[in-house]
């Protein structure tokens, strides 16, 4: 198998590859892109120095899977020389996401939607990949009719640039020098910032939040779902928490629900509120399980269930959910 | 007016003085009082030191005032003698805020309460005062019947402690070298924690989630109303966000709310999402409104309404609001 990652400098980029490696993915040879002023750098990969080549339009014959890290007008540029070249292109952007024509994978979730693609595969958002993961396992119980969700998002979500923004400010407040933000809007050091994405529309939901429905329907196969969502950025460097209230047509007792989300494939149940146990960024990070607690009957909605997650958003958030797609195929 | 405060060297306690100042509250006399630990320290209050005293039953003769802003046991223990000693108790701990004969003010909504005291007057809970004070001009378009909220709260929640455990723990990090907390369960530094208080009964809610619906259908007058509040700690220093998504009788246009949000009494509209306005604490911080903001439809609860509010935690949250108590009496 022949692989090529597009985007292959950034945090989610440089993260493929140790998926790769991690999941065992068979490589007969990789291939790394990125734009110009990467160009010769090079990278390690099981042990083999491997040049970073400046992405062009025909650099990517001969192989069978491109994994896309890259920003939506690098995807949109290069997805049909990709396709045309006749390589699957697993797409982290969110570009393709909402194409009928493009499978939307988790793959614990619709796997099996994978086989359906012409060419393009996308990579859910990181929020969303999280809450899915942990709320599916529920729905299988009872179809989920209503989630209201918000969100404390990693400055990862942000890329690269957003963990060195967060350093650099806790430095420069610590010297009582000026800060200059440049990846996020206002100071996040010690901070939160409740907007992620641009206005969706006029009623006032940000990209970031819209894609929480959008993309959940997709996923979960529940075309009808309501959800609201509030996405806000917190000073963490790599994992997203989501505090979830969620309405099931049927009433789901506690002991059922954390009975299907501990037997549900790569998540984990941490809800062990007297021992203080339950999911939190520190220990969801740098390992692929989404981790479930806080769950309760939501005292407000009809068969409601309230419950607080965990993921990382680099990890299973983006690169190793990319990365486990290629297994769908 | 002589003027005490119980807890005086404590996060809450030093801006109580503050908060007499800036209220220009006619002090004739001020005791302050702590444990034996802090007694004979002098603390400046408008260019004049007052010393410190150990708080004791007999302490309190003559006051007309005693501004609490100690912990529960404290608050307990003390609090008759307060009264037998003819003066009125302004209480920031939890301990009587449930008591069917002492009233819980935040003055913007139900000031007029306070008149019916029986000596005890109580302070609400830190983020319950911000939520309200961003929901009551809501409920005074139409009753509010439900309301979901998750919180992101401020180490300053926990006192002066949680404020230095916070800035050690950056420090250590940086340092390479092992953390031991002790306010907070876990590392609060770049994480996010999300218990605050004990477990309140056996639906797995905690204590500090059940103060919300609690404190909140008390102060609004709104004894049906349903809660479902998630309590997150998150690394931010001193003001707590709120997500919000309420529902009401009659179905609110934004503009209606925006409009009623606006014309309330120390709440600021923030909400411009295209010009990147909305609440973050990093400028709710040091001041006494509530910020709120990201108001938009619910898109999951009939007649819903979603919105971000902030506020400072140890101001509006505490000393503030139990200073602007004193001018309902």
């Amino acid at each position: 198998m022949k692989v090529g990652i597009l985007g292959a400098t950034g945090a989610v980029g440089s993260e493929m590859l140790n998926s790769l490696v991690e999941q065992n993915i068979k490589v007969d040879e990789l291939k790394l892109f990125a734009s110009g002023k990467s160009a010769g750098k090079l990278v390690d990969f099981k042990g083999e120095k491997i040049a970073i080549e400046e992405a062009k339009e025909d650099c990517f014959k001969g192989l069978d899977i491109v994994l896309g890290a890259s920003a939506n007008p690098v995807a949109k540029r290069f997805a049909s020389n990709i396709v045309d070249n006749g390589a699957v292109f697993i797409d982290n952007s969110s570009a393709f996401r909402l194409y009928d024509d493009v499978p939307l994978i988790v793959p614990e979730i619709n796997g099996e939607d994978a086989k359906k693609h012409k060419g393009i595969i996308a990579n859910p958002n990181c929020s969303t990949i999280i809450t899915c993961m942990a709320v599916y396992p529920i729905a299988k119980l009872s179809k989920i009719t209503k989630m209201i969700t918000s969100t404390y998002q990693a400055v990862s979500g942000a890329g690269a640039e957003g963990i060195t923004e967060l350093e650099e400010e806790i430095e420069l407040l610590k010297a009582g020098k000026p800060l200059s933000p440049k990846v996020f809007p206002y100071q996040i050091a010690y901070n939160c910032i409740p907007q992620i994405g641009g206005k969706y529309d006029d009623d006032l939901y940000t990209t970031e939040e819209m894609k929480m429905e959008n993309e959940g329907r997709k996923i979960m196969h529940l075309p009808e779902l309501m959800v609201t969502c509030t996405c806000v950025r917190v000073p963490v460097f790599r994992s997203h928490c989501i505090s979830v209230s969620l309405q099931t047509e049927r009433d789901l007792s506690v002991c059922e629900v954390r009975e299907a989300i501990k037997n549900f494939r790569n998540v984990q149940l941490k809800d062990e509120l007297d021992d203080g146990i339950y999911p939190m960024p520190l220990e969801t990070s740098n390992q692929n399980d989404v981790f479930v607690g806080r769950i309760r009957k939501d005292r407000v909605l009809d068969n409601g269930i309230a419950l607080f997650c965990c993921g990382d958003q680099i990890r299973k958030g983006a690169a190793a959910n990319a990365v486990q797609i290629i297994n769908c195929l």
